[in-house]
C-alpha cells in the first residue's frame, strides 16, 4: 500500500495510517456517489485500463449506438489534456474533463464533484473513463456499479496474472481491437485463461471499436446492468 | 502526490510529511545504486512504459544482439508472476525477478536488492524492466543512467501529452511494434511532435522488436551511453 493510492508493496506505520485515513475517506464519498446514482436509476461503470487500450474509441461507437434512446454522460481522467471530452462531446454526449496532474488514479471525490458539474439525467448511463492505468486505480471505489476492464490484443495474453488486482476487481473485461489477431501472437483464449486464473467469476466480451464486432453483447451487458440498477 | 508514489492530486500536510520522508530515503538508496554503478562502470537503464508495449521483447532481441560481446543482466518488475524473468534467462541474460505485490512502481531499495542478487559485471549493461505503469515510475529515481520510455504505435499519438511526468523524466523514447503502422490510424512524426511538446530533449528512435528493424540505432545509443558512464 502507498498513500492513497494502496499501490506500495513496503509499509512505514505513519504511512500506513495515512492510507487507512485516505482509503477511508474514499469509502465515505463512494457511497454518497452510490446512493447518488442509485436514487436517480443511473448506472456508473468505471472504465479501467492501460493507456492505449481503446476506452474513449469504445465509448465514442457506445455513445453512438445509444444515440437517441440512452442518455449518456461521461467523466474523463487524464493527467493531462482535454483531448478525450472533446472527442466525446463530438460523438455526441456530455463530458468533464478531470485532470489529475500527477495523480494516478481518479478518486470519488473527484468524481463527486465532476457529476455534480454534468447533473446526468435520472435512467442515464455515466461512464467513468479512469486515468489509463492497469495499476491503481483497481483500489479506488468511485461509487461505480461495476468495474469494467479493456485490454487489447496487443497487450500481450498475461496482463490479468502479471496485475491480478485489477482484474479482481473487475466485473467485465473486454478484449479489444480484435482486428489486430491476424498480425499478433494472442490467443484470446490465453487471455481469457489468464483473467479466470485470478478472477473466476469474470466475464467476457471480444469487441472492435473500429468495425463494431461484439458490440451487440457489450450493449446488451449495459442493459442487463440498467434494468438490474433500475430495480 | 501520493504518498510514497508521489502521483496523487490532492494532499492534507500529514500526507506531504510521509512522501517527503519516503521519497528522501529512495533518493538516499538511489544515489547509492549510482554510486555502486559508476564504480563498476555498469550502464544501467530504467525501461518504463505502459502495459503490454513490448518491454521485454526489446529486451529478448537486445540480450540477443549482444550475446558474447556486452555482458547484460535484468531486473524484472511485475506485480505478479515470474514470466519476464523466465524469458529473459531462457533469452541468455541473467535476471532477476521482483515482484511488487500491490505496488505500482520498483523503487531504489528493491533495486539495491536485486542487484546484490545479480552481481553484475563490471562493464556490464543492467536493463531494469520497471512494473508496466505511465503514471508512478517516472517519480521514482533509481540511480539509473538514463529512464527510456516505450511506447507501441498501437497506444495512439497523444500519450506524451497525456502521461506528461513519464516522457518529461525519459531520455529516450523508443517507438515499438512499427509493423503494425499499416493496419492503423497512427502517425509517429505527431507521436514525436507530442512528445518534443512535454520535453524538447526528448530522443526517439522507431523499432520493432519482432524483425529488428531499428535496432541497429538502439544498440548504437547504448554503445554511446556506455562510453559515457566509462568515462
Amino acid at each position: 500500500m502507498c498513500g492513497d493510492c494502496g499501490c506500495s508493496g513496503e509499509n512505514g506505520s505513519r504511512r500506513l495510517a495515512v492510507e487507512r485515513d485516505l482509503l477511508a475517506a474514499n469509502a465515505g464519498a463512494a457511497a454518497a456517489n452510490r446512493a447518488f446514482f442509485a436514487e436517480r436509476g443511473i448506472l456508473a461503470l468505471n472504465l479501467v485500463s492501460s493507456p492505449g487500450s481503446g476506452k474513449t474509441s469504445i465509448l465514442e461507437r457506445t455513445i453512438a449506438e445509444f444515440a437517441g434512446t440512452v442518455p449518456v454522460a461521461v467523466i474523463e481522467g487524464d493527467q493531462q489534456t482535454a483531448n478525450d471530452a472533446e472527442r466525446i462531446e463530438r460523438a455526441g454526449a456530455r463530458a468533464v474533463q478531470v485532470n489529475t496532474g500527477s495523480g494516478c488514479h481518479l478518486d470519488a471525490r473527484m468524481v463527486a464533484d465532476a457529476v455534480a458539474g454534468l447533473d446526468p439525467a435520472p435512467g442515464s448511463v455515466v461512464f467513468i473513463e479512469n486515468v489509463g492505468n492497469l495499476v491503481c486505480p483497481a483500489m479506488f471505489d468511485l461509487g461505480e456499479a461495476a468495474k469494467v476492464a479493456i485490454v487489447s490484443v496487443t497487450e500481450g495474453e498475461d496482463k490479468p496474472e502479471k496485475y491480478p488486482y485489477m482484474f479482481r476487481a473487475a466485473s467485465l473485461c473486454l478484449i479489444n481491437k480484435t482486428d489486430l489477431l491476424p498480425h499478433l501472437d494472442c490467443d484470446p483464449a490465453r487471455l481469457r485463461q489468464s483473467g479466470l486464473a485470478v478472477n473466476p467469476g469474470l466475464e467476457f466480451i471480444e469487441l472492435n471499436a473500429k468495425t463494431g464486432q461484439g458490440f451487440s453483447s457489450w450493449l446488451d451487458w449495459i442493459g442487463r446492468e440498467r434494468r438490474r440498477v433500475a430495480g
